[in-house]
This record gives structure tokens, C-alpha cells and sequence, in this order.
């Protein structure tokens, strides 16, 4: 390995860690709260040296967001077993998982332009990962428009949440699963294909989980 | 009437009528592709007349932003008739009005830091005439959740829609309001509050309208 190799490994590993060090102080207080001086501090680095890294704030700040965005990826096509309701529920689990570590933080993402592109893409990772956890290949328009705005409900709420946390996280999980469940079905009476994604969710649920009463009982409600 | 009072309702009025001309032209194309010149132009006046009113483009942007904020606010406030799903289905319909009627420009409003404050402002109107249309007055924690979640829904879907407009606009709002009364139900199990808001929405809904028929449906799901 050259000398030259070698320097840029070592820049590559010295931003990696600088980011790290910085997504940390992000997730932990409100991003225009930390300042570089602080991010310095915590890496045991001069200032300058931080400059040597990153052009600055605004460089570091989009580099913890690439780096939190690819987490976030990471734990969302993380693979799980079991039926659709378990393995959605087991990803929901993991979802808030990510929000609780990085609450403070995400809570300034939203109306941020810097973080707009990398949760659109985020958001488009959790929507082909919802399509494959769900067994659906080539979605409808109805199908699509359902279960992406159920998305942004699983958004909200777990933003709301943070907020308080005055709900407990598992009842929460459950009952965006189960809502899910509900809107399908709510669904099916317009689309074949939500129609069929009813009946295949009632399929493979085991009847004794709380996922598989309530499709059980939601079933009635495709039929017209 | 002084001079400078008329002067004073001159300046007024003639910024209302430009705002009203730019928010035209910012509803019907992408706001960065509207320039000055072309408002200037719709408004029959000179560039510099333009600058006399406003501080440039981005102050008329606002004022075209806050002249639409409060529309919506009208129309989401505006009294409706009959039991609260037919209710709820006439603010969803003016709703879509609206969609309809400023459709790219709203587009271009996700990740606008220039909007974030109106949004919140119109969000938090909508939240507030939702619990008067469902008469509900001191939701606990677990219904403001779900009732804020379901409004992130709408939007989403009113933005999913507008983007090729596949699905009719009266199924996609009768969908809506079902899935707020299926929510319901799927958080009844959990919450006193939701129970109650479900019973009433059961007890107010007429058994001949789709609604009532759902509604019906969704009763066994609050029982555990």
C-alpha cells in the first residue's frame, strides 16, 4: 500500500468517525444547538482540523443525515419470519426503535430542505419493502395510494409520540398494524387488489394472534 | 377620509389584487417558473410597480402562501349539515377542492421552509374543526393521535392523487372517512375515549348511507 493509500484511507476513516461523533450530538439536541466547537470537543479534535474534514457545518450535518438515512435503510430491509402482520410489525418495532434514538434530532428534519431528498428516498425504501413484507408484486393506483398514506400515517404518529411518549410504544405498533389491516379492508369494497391482499393477510395469519382476530373480523367488510 | 388614509386603502387594495394575481399564477405552474415579469404582466402594471408593493418576489410568494391558508381555512371551517360522516365527507370534499384548484403549487409546498409555519397553522385548524365535526372535546392522548395520524393520511392522499389523478376523486374521500371510522375501531380495543367517539359515530350514523353500513360493520371490532 502507497503512502498517498494510505492518507486516504485514513481521511476516509476520520470523516466516518467524525460523523458518527456528530450524528450523535444531533440525535441528542436540536442540530442548530451543536455547534462545531462542540462536535470538535466530543472527537478530541482541534476546530481547524474538524475544517479539514468537512467544509464546515452544513457538510457535517448532510453527512449525519447520509449516514442516519442509511441506518434507517439498514433496519428497514432487515429480514424477519413469520406472516405478513408479525414481520410488519416486527420492522414497525425497529422503525421506532430509530426514532427513539435519534428523537431530538428527527424532530428538526421535518420542513428541513437539507434532509427533503434523503426522506423522499427513505420514504421510497419503505414503501418497496412494505410492497415485498406484504407479498405484493405489481400494486394497483388504489393499492399504492393506501398503503403510501398509511406510511405517512406510521410518520406522524411515531413523531407525535416522541412527543410525550405518553402512548406505549407496542400498543402503538399494534394499532398501526391493525390499521392497516382495517384500511385494506375498508379498501376492498373499490379494488380487486386490495381485495386480495385482504384475503391473503386472513390466509396466513395465525387466528390465535391479535393480528389474526382482528382480520378475521375485518373480513366481513370486503364483502360489498 | 384624509388623503393619506385613501392612500393608505390604495396600497392595500392594489397589494390584494396582486397577491390574488400571484397566487393564480403560483397555483397553476411550479412558483420558481413564475417570474416577476409575469406577474406584473397578469397584473397589467410595471416591474417596478411590482417592487413598490412588495419586497420582491419572495415577500409576494408569502403573501400569496397566506392568502391561500386562510381559503383553506375558510373552507375547512365552513358549517355542514347532517350526522358526522356525512359531515366529515363535506370538508373532505373542499378539501379536494382545494387540491384541485391550486394543484401544482401545493405540490411544490412539501420542504418549503417558507410554508412550514402556515402548514402547521392549517393542520392545527384542521385538527380543531375535526374534533367540533365528531364532536369530540377533550380527546386523551391515544384519539388526538390517531386523529392527527388520519389527517397526515388525508394529505398524502390528496397529494397521491393529484399526481395523475387515477382513482375518482368521491371514492378516494368516502375511503378516507371510512378509514377514520375503521381507525377508530382498531384503537377502541385500547382506548375508553375511542370507544366512545366509535359508539357515537354508530349511534348518529343513518344504517342506509355506506357510512352507516361500515359503521355497523366496525362495531364487533371495538369488543376486545
Amino acid at each position: 500500500m502507497t503512502t498517498g493509500a494510505r492518507r486516504r484511507m485514513d481521511v476516509e476513516q476520520r470523516r466516518e468517525q467524525l460523523t458518527a461523533v456528530a450524528l450523535e450530538l444531533f440525535a441528542r439536541r436540536s442540530p442548530e444547538s451543536v455547534s462545531l466547537d462542540d462536535i470538535a470537543g466530543a472527537a478530541g479534535i482541534s476546530r481547524p482540523l474538524v475544517y479539514h474534514y468537512f467544509a464546515g457545518k452544513p457538510g457535517l450535518y448532510q453527512a449525519a443525515l447520509r449516514r442516519a438515512a442509511d441506518e434507517l435503510t439498514g433496519l428497514l430491509t432487515q429480514p424477519c419470519e413469520g406472516p405478513p402482520g408479525k414481520r410488519l410489525l416486527t420492522t414497525l418495532g425497529r422503525f421506532f426503535d430509530f426514532v427513539e434514538a435519534y428523537g431530538p434530532g428527527l424532530a428538526a428534519l421535518r420542513g428541513s430542505t437539507a434532509a427533503e431528498g434523503l426522506l423522499a428516498e427513505v420514504r421510497h425504501t419503505a414503501y418497496r419493502q412494505l410492497l415485498a413484507q406484504l407479498e405484493v408484486s405489481a400494486p394497483g393506483a388504489r393499492l399504492e395510494v393506501a398503503l403510501r398514506s398509511w406510511l405517512s400515517q406510521v410518520e406522524t404518529t411515531a413523531a407525535l409520540w416522541l412527543d410525550g411518549r405518553r402512548i406505549p410504544r407496542p400498543e402503538l405498533e399494534l394499532q398501526l398494524v391493525q390499521g392497516l389491516a382495517a384500511l385494506t379492508a375498508v379498501g376492498a369494497v373499490h379494488d380487486d387488489g386490495m381485495a386480495e391482499l385482504l384475503r391473503s393477510l386472513l390466509a396466513k395469519e395465525p387466528e390465535d394472534t391479535p393480528f389474526g382476530l382482528l382480520a378475521a373480523r375485518l373480513a366481513p367488510l370486503a364483502v360489498g
